[in-house]
């Protein structure tokens, strides 16, 4: 269903919804016919939410497809993430909080090392550490183009974010400089067409000051640049829905994809129970409430199995005071899989649980809590993670009927 | 699958199939980790089909939609509502049996009050009983427009239907002159493009005329229109799936919106055991016969957890008597969900068994019987309402291979 169709039918009254997103909350057994991670942890109060509300599980993007952490927020939103995508240089800036402007070109940029002929010889320029790479930075950030401004912020090692913000109207479609192997030169700016070439110019002549400007550097001489893209123009997710938003997180990636789509954003510190009173302080100012725990994913690409068994129980027992904020709706899910065995983001389906409203019960289901493959069997069954919110939001009484 | 793939497939020959819709069936109990009101019911034919059928759940629109009539009808009629879209005009000329033609505009009209500055003071007129409204509506039945003839027809209470039937070619793309609150006046007759300039000129001319003709009356003295629309130009069920069809039902909308596909379409008593002798009537002259039951859902809509039981527990002993008329393969299902508990059409996934032809049979499941938990677990699963007719058409050995 096209968010056309769901502003449509969206009402501005009803009970507010909590979605809490447990980051890479999907998992694996560490061996065939073992327990995932969620099915080991002790979650006495999500299996109680589940005996009376309904489970499924849900694929972000598409079968087979691990998500990114944009794309998995953004099926979580009610935005088909094959639809609604966001280019690599915009998720850098969000990632970095940079208020991106409508007009704005954002790059993900890498520091490279390349040889006195210009040929790459690494990508990464050896991997350079944050706290080596961030003067490098500053001396990117300094260079000066007519008719533009220019920003370099670093994101992380080797990675950075550039914005070109040319006094023209300008579009984003510029391949890539990054050519993705070593032994050749990077690729010339080349826009797709002249609407993109105002930002293409600014881009050549500030990769044309990168060299003399690094001429010192030992191994970060030079830069590739990928993603080149602009704010997307979409609707607002408390447009469509029809609800004040907020994002509660403490990374700014999630507050930034939140922001994308319209919602507030405050940040918080990284421990789950700084989530209760930011929740308890602005209940009565919005209807809808994002919460980003970000431990389990993290817990998850280290490989560590019981960190994130232990983060999921620790969140299981904020819940009930999160819930008496005066939350009518919950959703508990995670934005993709991030399975401790395989140390990365995975395609594999991820478990929910909708509870409160107009629900069904879970009647039907066993008593082994909120896993996997309870949620397998769940009365929801499988879905695509853009149909969750429609169904959160009907359950809490703000979507009307379709036709008469 | 597109209609037109379907068509490409469907064959001529096979078994006859029957559509039993008993409207709203799908439920909810009425307290947590209760039974529905068709897990209530006592039906001992129903599970029997179910023993060697198979089951499933579907979802008439999307996730998370309550659908109205028109579009939950049309799901089970193989057309997906979310495409075929049918205007709220048109609904209201089924709802009332007027016989559309081609080129009409049909809108849906409400009577309403406005003061002497022409505010709107009451959207309703008062909920103006229908025995009242019926002589104000024959005034307007009377208004005469040059290069035009205009219809209006009684639907309930405030409700009416208008009819234009320009003399010039036109298209409905006309916004509503009801602006949805009182206070302020109703808006002007806008076409949207100039091919819907005709029908916007006959409706100012007509409304130009109302409040002449309704100068006397107390509280409906003015009109406002909303949904004005023309019959779509739609394939024709009969065509897609190569089957003679007939709809006997005992409410005009349902006819209608099986005419409006292209089907037959009589009239029985409001009696579901009116049903029998109608199908045994006419069991040679089609292949498909839809047999609407409209107490279910009205029973939900008034709250009455009992009653829907009771009208199920009756269609279900009505079951061997439309069995033995000749049917091939049954579907019984109900066009969207009514629980009881909410009074009124909800998004709730709708349970369906199908029976007959060259199905599965219902192995795996236990003994729970025909209800929504039975079909969460069913061996269909979770599909789209419109996948259901496919589904049938293809027991009925009625549908071809895709590719050699």
């Amino acid at each position: 269903m096209d968010l056309r169709d769901v502003a449509a039918l969206a009402q501005p009254t009803g009970e507010k919804i909590m979605l809490l997103v447990l980051d890479g909350i999907g998992g694996l057994p560490l061996e065939p016919g073992g327990l995932t991670e969620l099915e080991t942890a002790r979650t006495p109060h999500m299996d109680g939410l589940l005996a009376s509300g309904d489970a499924g599980l849900h694929v972000p993007v598409a079968r087979g497809v691990a998500p990114g952490s944009g794309p998995g927020h953004l099926s979580l939103f009610g935005f088909d993430p094959l639809e609604y995508r966001v280019g690599r240089g915009v998720l850098a800036a969000l990632g970095v909080e940079f208020p991106l402007q409508s007009g704005d070109v954002a790059i993900r940029g890498n520091l490279c090392t390349v040889d006195d002929q210009g040929i790459i010889t690494d990508r990464r320029a050896g991997r350079i550490p944050s706290d080596e790479a961030q003067p490098v930075l500053e001396l990117l950030d300094g260079i000066r183009i007519a008719g533009a401004q220019t920003f370099v912020r670093p994101v992380k090692e080797h990675r950075f974010l550039l914005v070109l913000r040319p006094e023209e109207a300008t579009e984003a479609g510029i391949a890539d400089t990054d050519p993705g192997v070593t032994g050749t030169a990077a690729q010339d700016v080349v826009a797709g067409s002249p609407a993109s070439e105002p930002a293409a110019r600014v881009a050549r002549e500030w990769l044309a000051q990168v060299p003399g400007v690094l001429a010192d550097q030992a191994r970060a001489n030079m830069v590739l640049l990928r993603g080149f893209a602009t704010l997307p123009d979409w609707p607002r997710f408390p447009d469509v829905f029809r609800m004040r938003s907020l994002a509660i997180a403490a990374y700014p990636m999630y507050r930034g994809v939140a922001r994308l789509v319209g919602m507030d954003a405050i940040a918080v510190e990284d421990d789950p129970a700084a989530l209760i009173p930011a929740l308890r302080n602005r209940i009565d100012d919005y209807d809808f409430f994002f919460l980003h725990v970000k431990g389990t994913d993290k817990a998850g690409e280290d490989g560590d199995f019981q960190r994130k068994v232990d983060i999921i129980e620790q969140v299981d027992e904020l819940l009930p005071d999160l819930l008496a904020t005066g939350i009518g709706v919950t959703v508990i899910t995670g934005d993709h899989s991030t399975p401790a065995r395989m140390r990365s983001h995975s395609w594999h389906p991820v478990p929910f649980l909708l509870h409160g409203g107009s629900g069904r019960g879970h009647r039907s289901e066993g008593t082994a809590g909120f896993g996997e493959s309870e949620c397998a069997h769940g009365s929801i069954g499988s879905i695509r993670g853009c149909e969750l919110m429609p169904l959160a939001v009907a359950r809490a009484g703000r979507l009307g009927k379709f036709g008469a």
